[in-house]
């Protein structure tokens, strides 16, 4: 196929509409991985789950790995195809959402880690449960991003990017009181600094997630709306 | 020009060629100002001038700005001129490259803001002296990242890559110093948190250079070197 040949309706070579559903679907299949990745770091951090923080380490290589594969194929394609604008546009937003994945594949095993060496260091089984509404926010957050991305809802992108402000809000609350308790107790210090890098893990999950809702944002309305105020962001 | 033309010396077009040379001209501009933006954002918080970091916070918008006329001009070079495999992968370092030189300058960002907010808590002067050596270290990794950049040089990038441990370490070394200063003295644990949150961003820039340097190597390669060792790769 020609790429300047016309656009009808899908492409004239049903080939290369396979190959981009394809793709979505292992960026879809990789934000799954991704999503129990992290949900399993938070859940293994709350109930001092030593064995699930263990599996969460030693499956990082495989969001690795499939960042590397997709990344490929994307550039595979763009030499082949020599796509038009529109999916020109998909396929960047891809290469740019699987590297935010891949980084919040990175936080996830972070979390594991953290959990395997407070077991050593001998750390109450109580220390995590108060990150447990930031864990279930940024959970969600993750969740309604990928969400946005399979459906291609600005909308929901919208939606799922004005939560990162309550990710903060939580993220600012929970600092409070880690300082609080440090100040009275100075024993948890310790304990409070690891707690303190968590939270602060969970809040970079946000980030990326925003991020994936700004990339849905651009290839839908085909505006780069980062570093801009969304609010101001119209449909046309 | 057509892409399926052979490529003998340069490229047939050499308005192609230009672009392509404006593009890369305008990373290094990018790469300068974060670099400026990193090193003034260190200075304003060793030398407590909030002058100086008033400055930065400001001045991040410029790099968001240069961020997006970058993407989109490359997005427009890739629709336009359906480059051919090497110019493609350049194409697409240049635009993963941006993004972390973005996410460079928001940690800089953040670095001055910290430095204005602790000048409104009445903190010490010497609060930050002791990241010193890791912003020397950090800084200097983002300047020969940029510097592989420039040159396309494999070696360069390794090297510069490897210099990522030596900031953990750096970085591991002044979180134990922060624990027991905090231990020892609690009225000093806000102030603590502080230079806690600044070593992380330091410790991150380091960790987007490490990225910069990953992409180089790809790009003059052609590997996909992220999570490999770096030592098993080896030019063809």
């Amino acid at each position: 196929m020609n790429s300047n040949e016309p656009h009808v309706t899908g492409h004239i070579s049903k080939r290369f509409d396979q190959e981009l559903e394809e793709i979505r679907n292992q960026v879809l299949s990789m934000g799954g991985l991704v999503e129990t990745q992290v949900n399993n770091g938070i859940k293994a951090l709350i109930e001092s789950d030593s064995a699930l923080a263990a599996k969460v380490v030693k499956k990082d290589h495989k969001v690795n790995r499939m960042e590397v594969d997709i990344d490929e194929q994307c550039v595979q394609i763009l030499a082949r195809r020599q796509p038009a604008a529109s999916d020109l546009r998909l396929l960047v937003a891809i290469i740019k959402t699987i590297t935010d994945l891949e980084r919040i594949g990175d936080q996830a095993e972070k979390l594991g880690r953290h959990q395997l060496e407070l077991t050593d260091a001998g750390f109450s089984s109580d220390t995590f449960v108060q990150l447990e509404r930031l864990g279930e926010l940024v959970s969600k957050m993750l969740h309604d991003s990928l969400d946005a991305f399979a459906r291609m809802s600005v909308e929901d992108a919208k939606q799922t990017h004005a939560m990162d402000k309550k990710v903060n809000k939580e993220f600012d609350g929970l600092t409070r009181q880690l300082i609080t308790h440090m100040m009275e107790d100075p024993r948890t210090i310790k304990q409070a600094l690891r707690v303190s890098w968590n939270i602060r893990a969970l809040e970079r999950i946000g980030d990326h997630a925003k991020n994936i809702c700004e990339y849905v944002i651009y290839l839908v309305l085909g505006k780069n709306v980062r570093h801009l105020d969304l609010d101001a962001v119209e449909e046309d």
